[in-house]
C-alpha cells in the first residue's frame, strides 16, 4: 500500500485521477490539492463521488508527502513548480504537457514559449506504457502523454515500426468538451458548444508534435471538437509501402498489441461498431485501434479512439503507476465502458 | 416602413430580434446596441447572419431615435433606465421582467427586491397576443412574457377560462441552454450541462407568478433544464371539473384557438410527435398546445411547447409589434420549423 | 461460486447483465440465451464487452442447468414460460413486467391483457432490495420492478412510510431511450428521437401501478422520452401533512436511507447538482434521492434519479442476488458512474 | 406560377422539397407522392407542417402531370422509372445518385451494379449552380449532387480550378443522421447512433467519385456518422502548389464565391466560428467554406459545411429550379438559420 496526492484535483483530470486512485486496492489517496476549492467537499467538485468519499480540498501551499504525487495542474506549472513537487514525493506522475516533447525547440515551437526547465526534460519517462514498459518499471519521474497523441500514436506506432507506411500521415483528430476543462469561457458554454464541428486547430496542434516525435512520422494534424463530454478518436490517413495490404496491417497490430491489456484491434468488416468509436469507451482505459485499406493497398486509414480523461489522462497515469511498482497493470481499471451509452 | 432598435442586441435573444427584424418587410433595423460587443460585427457575435448584414454594433450611450425599440437587457434594466427609452422611441418592446407581473408585492416577493418603479406597471400592455390582441394595437409600452410563462398560460388558458379545471396545478417546465443567457459560468459549460436533467427551480420559479395572474390558477411550477439548446416544453396537470372530459377540452381549444395564427392544438391519439414537442419548433414562432385526459375524467394533462428565444422572447415582440400596427400578424414570422431536426 | 444464465442477453437489459456477471467474483457466467442472435458472438451485441468473453449466445431451446437464471425477455414471456424457466435452475430473477403486480387484475387493467399465471404470482418476491431486503434472503423467485417504478417508490417511501404526505401525488417520469430496447421502429431512429421531449405515456404508464402498489399512494403519473440513452429521473410533487416541514422530509430519508448502500440523499440548497440527476449515474448502481419545499411547506418535490439499465434492471437484479445469498451486497457493482460524462 | 410534384415525398428530402415548395411564391405543389404513406395526411409524416397544408399523400400509380417532378426517390429508382416520370413533367429535377456520375464505367463502380440506362446520362445537367449556372437555364433535367459531394466540391473547386493545388486530397466527411433517411434499422436507433463517431465508410465513399468528377483531383475520402441530425461537413487536406500561401486560397475563394448568393467564405484567424460550422446552417441553402494553411504554405485545410437536406438535397434543387426559370435565385431559400442551436 503506497500513498498518493493529486494536484490539481478539483479539474476533471484530477477528479478521474481521484476516482480512480479511491478504488485502487494498493493505493491511499492522503490527498486533494486545489487552489480554487481549498476547503471544499471534493464530492462537491466531483459529485460522481457521494458516499465515496468525505475528502476535502486541501491548499497547495503545503504538499506534505506521499509515495506518488501526481500533476493534473494547468500546462506550463509543472515545470515552474518542479522542485517543490519533487520535495513531496518519490515519484511523480505528470498530466501536463511539460515533459511530453524531448526537445525543447519544438517544444518552444509548439508552445509558444521557451521551456522553462530543460535539463529536466531527461529525467522524465514517458507514460505510454505500450511503448515504453520497460522503462517505466522504478522510474521516478513520468510524463503522461496527451489524449490526441496517444490515441495518434497507437494507431500508427505498428505500421510505422514495422516499415509499412511511408509518406505524409493526415490525422484528423475529434475531441469530446471535457478536454477544454472546467474554464468557463463562451466558446465552451452549452448552446455555443452543443453540437459542433469546431475545426478548434487546423494546423499545428501541439499534439502533433508528440505523434511525431514518437512515430517518426511526418504528421499533419487538425483538431475538432465534436458533440461528446469525453471522447477522443484519431483517423490517420497513410500512404501504404509498396505491397503492402490490408492483411499486413492486421499481422502488424495483432503482433504488437495481441499482449496489451487495454488496446484492442477493431477492424470488422461491418457492424456499427466495426471501427473504433469512443462512445462505448467513456470510463474505460481501453484504446481501441482498427484499420481499412482499399482492396488494391496504396493508401489505408488507422483509427484509435480513447476516453480522454481515462486511457487520455488519469486511467494512462494509474497504469504507469502500477507498471512503475510492478504490479498487475489491470489494479483499478478494470471498467470496460458501457454499451449502449 | 418604421425604424427600430435592439438594446441588448448581443445577446440571445437579441440576436433572434436582429435575425427577425432584418427579415421583416415593414421594419428597417437602424440600431443594434451592446455594451460588451459595442463597435464590433453584429454577425460576430450571431455567425447565422453573416452575409445579411454588415451592421456594427452601437454603444448604448446614445441611443438616438427610433419609432420602436426592443429591451432585450437583463431584468431590471428595463425600469431602472425607463426614461431613458422612453425618449428614444414612441413605442417599447420590453423583453424582461420587469413589467409582465401588474403587482409589485407580487413582483418583490418572487423576484427578490423591491420594484423600482411601480407606479409605470399599468403603462404596460402584456405582449402576450392571443389574450390581449384589442389592447395591443395602438399600444406604446408592450411587456413580453417568459418563455414558460406563455406555454404555461397557453397551455392553461382555455380549460381556465371555460370553467373545466379546478384546484390545484403542477406545472412541470422543461427548458433548453439558451434560456441561461451567453454568461459563461461553470453551471452552463456543456460538460457540466450537456445531458442534464438539472431540476434548478423545484419551487417558485418566477415564471409561476406570471401564469398565476394570467389564469388565476394556483400553479406550482417546477423546471428543468434539460438536453436542448432551444425548446420550452411544459406540462400542467390538472383537476378536471365534474362531468368534463377530454371532448370537452378539445372542444375548449378549437374554439379558444381556432383564429390563432400561431397557436396549433396537437393531441393526436398516437404517433412520435402526438403532444406538441419543441424539437420541431426550432426558428418558429408557433406555440403547439395539446392535453391528453384518463377515460373517466378526473384528471387531465396540458401540453405546451415553444421555441423560447422565438414565440417566447424574439417572435413573440415582432407578433406584438405587428398587431401594434395593425400589421398582418404573420408578417416577418413565416419559418415553420424543421422536422427531422 | 455459483452459476449463472441470462435469457435475453442480446437486449440492452441481457448484455448489462453479462457486463456485471462477467466482473462478478462469485458468479461464473455459464450461457447467455438469445433467439435471434444465437450463434454469434456476444461481444458483436455487446461491444463493449470486447476482451472481456469470447461466449457466443446459444439458442434458449435448451437451458441446461444453472444456480440462478435471469429473465431479460420481452413482457408476457417470463409467465408464459415459467415452468421450463424453473426447470432450469434453482432461483429465477425475472426482469419482465410479468410478476411485479400482486393483483392479477390490477396486471390486466394496465397490461391490457389478463395475467397468464395468476397462481405463481406469490412465489415471487420483489427485487426492490431496499424495501425487502429480509424477504429476499433465501428467496428463489424474485421480480425486479420497473426502472421509473424503483425512482419513483425509493423517492416517495420514506415520507408515505412515515406519514408526511397525503393526498394525490403527481409523478413525471423522464426516460432515455434505451428503456426502449433493440426494437428498430422509426419512432425509435436517431432523427426522430433525437432532442425529443417526447410525452409517450401522458395518463397510465405501467409503472404507476407499482409506485402505487409499494407506496400506497394515489400516484398519477406521466411519462417523457427525453434526450439521453440511459437515465431515469422521477419528480414526485406531493401535499404534505398539517405541519411537515423540508427538515422532517430530511429526517425520514436519512432515518430510512443512512445504511442502503445504493441509496445517496441529495438535496443542496444550491448547485448545479443539488438534487438527483441521472447524469453522473450512468453505469452505476446508486439510486439517488432528494427533496425540495417550499418555507411554509404545503407541498414538496421529490427527486429521484437511476440508470434504468442498472439499478433500474441488470444491477437491481445482481444485488438482488448477492442478498438472497447473504453476500456483501456491494459485490460486482462497485463503479460509482463518471463525472463529467 | 408553375406546378410541382414530388415522388417520395414522405422521406426526409421529400419533406424539406415539401416545405420549400409550400412557402415558394413562384410554384403551387400539386402532388406529394409516397407508397407507403399514400391516404395519409402530409403533417403526419412532417409535422413541423401542421397549420401549413391540408394535403395526403398520393399513391405513385398515377403521377398526373405536373410543369417539375423532383424525386427525391431511393437510388436506383430515377433510372428505372425514368420514361414514367418523363411523362409526368417536362422538368425532372432528381435527387438520387444516378444521373450524377458521367461515366457509367465510374457508376457501376462505386454502386457496385451496372447502370440501368446509360443513355440518357448525357440528357442531365448538374444541379450544382455554382459550377453549372449557365447550362441550367432552361435545362429539363436536373440531377443534384451528394450532399458531401457539393460540400467537398465547393471547397475544393477554387483553388484546384486556379491551380492552387497539386497531389493527393485526403477528404474527411461527417455527417448527420438524417442522411440516413427513414428507414428502421437497429444502425440508425437513437440508442446505438446517439454520440456516435461512426467511421461507416473508411474507404471509396460513393461521393469520392463525384468530387473527383467535378473537381479533376485525386480525392480520397472517409466518411464519418457524427452527433447530428442535420449538417455535413468536409475536411480536404491538400498540397499547396509551391509559393502558395493563404492569401492566394483567400483571393481564390473570393474571386469564385464573392457573386454567390449561397456560398459565404467563412476563414478567421480565431472565434468560436472561425471555419464553417454545420450547426448554425440548419435550415438554411447556405455552404459556408473556409481554409486554413500554416505560415509557411506547404499544406492547406479546405473546410465547407452545410445542411445536408437543404443545400445537400432540398433546397440546391430549388435553387436549381429558380435558375432554371431564370427566377432571382433566392426565392424561397431565405431561412438564414439559427444561432445559438
Amino acid at each position: 500500500m503506497i500513498t498518493a496526492g493529486v494536484v490539481g484535483a478539483a479539474g476533471y483530470i484530477g477528479g478521474e485521477l481521484v476516482r480512480l486512485l479511491l478504488g485502487h486496492p494498493n493505493v491511499r489517496l492522503t490527498a486533494a490539492f486545489s487552489t480554487s476549492q481549498a476547503g471544499r467537499r471534493v464530492d462537491g467538485a466531483h459529485p460522481n463521488l457521494r458516499g465515496l468519499t468525505d475528502l476535502t480540498f486541501s491548499p497547495p501551499d503545503d504538499l506534505g508527502e506521499h509515495d506518488v504525487l501526481f500533476l493534473a495542474v494547468p500546462h506550463g506549472q509543472s515545470m515552474g513548480n518542479l522542485l517543490t513537487y519533487a520535495k513531496a514525493a518519490g515519484t511523480l506522475i505528470d498530466l501536463t504537457g511539460d515533459f511530453r516533447l524531448r526537445d525543447p525547440e519544438v517544444y518552444a515551437d509548439y508552445y509558444g514559449t521557451p521551456h522553462a526547465a530543460p535539463e529536466e526534460i531527461p529525467t522524465f519517462v514517458s507514460g505510454l506504457v505500450e511503448l515504453h514498459r520497460a522503462e517505466l518499471r522504478g522510474a521516478t519521474r513520468i510524463s503522461v502523454p496527451g489524449c490526441m497523441a496517444t490515441a495518434g500514436v497507437l494507431a500508427l506506432h505498428p505500421p510505422a515500426a514495422d516499415g509499412l507506411v511511408t509518406g505524409d500521415v493526415t490525422v484528423d483528430a475529434r475531441t469530446g468538451s471535457s478536454g477544454s476543462g472546467v474554464s468557463a469561457v463562451r466558446e465552451n458554454l452549452h448552446a455555443e458548444r452543443s453540437g459542433a464541428l469546431r475545426v478548434y486547430a487546423p494546423v499545428r496542434h501541439r499534439h502533433e508534435a508528440e505523434i511525431r516525435q514518437a512515430t517518426g512520422m511526418p504528421a499533419r494534424m487538425t483538431a475538432t471538437a465534436v458533440e461528446a463530454v469525453r471522447g477522443v478518436q484519431v483517423l490517420c490517413r497513410v500512404r501504404l509501402a509498396e505491397g503492402v495490404r490490408e492483411r499486413d496491417l492486421r499481422a502488424s497490430y495483432r503482433r504488437h498489441y495481441s499482449g496489451e491489456p487495454f488496446v484492442r484491434v477493431v477492424a470488422e468488416r461491418r457492424g456499427r461498431f466495426r471501427l473504433p468509436e469512443p462512445k462505448i469507451l467513456a470510463g474505460s482505459n481501453f484504446c481501441d485501434v482498427g484499420f481499412a485499406a482499399g482492396p488494391g493497398g496504396g493508401h489505408a486509414l488507422l483509427v484509435a479512439a480513447l476516453d480522454n480523461l481515462v486511457k487520455g489522462g488519469a486511467g494512462a497515469a494509474v497504469q504507469a503507476m502500477n507498471v512503475r511498482h510492478g504490479w498487475p497493470e489491470r489494479l483499478g481499471l478494470a471498467f470496460p465502458g458501457l454499451h449502449p451509452s
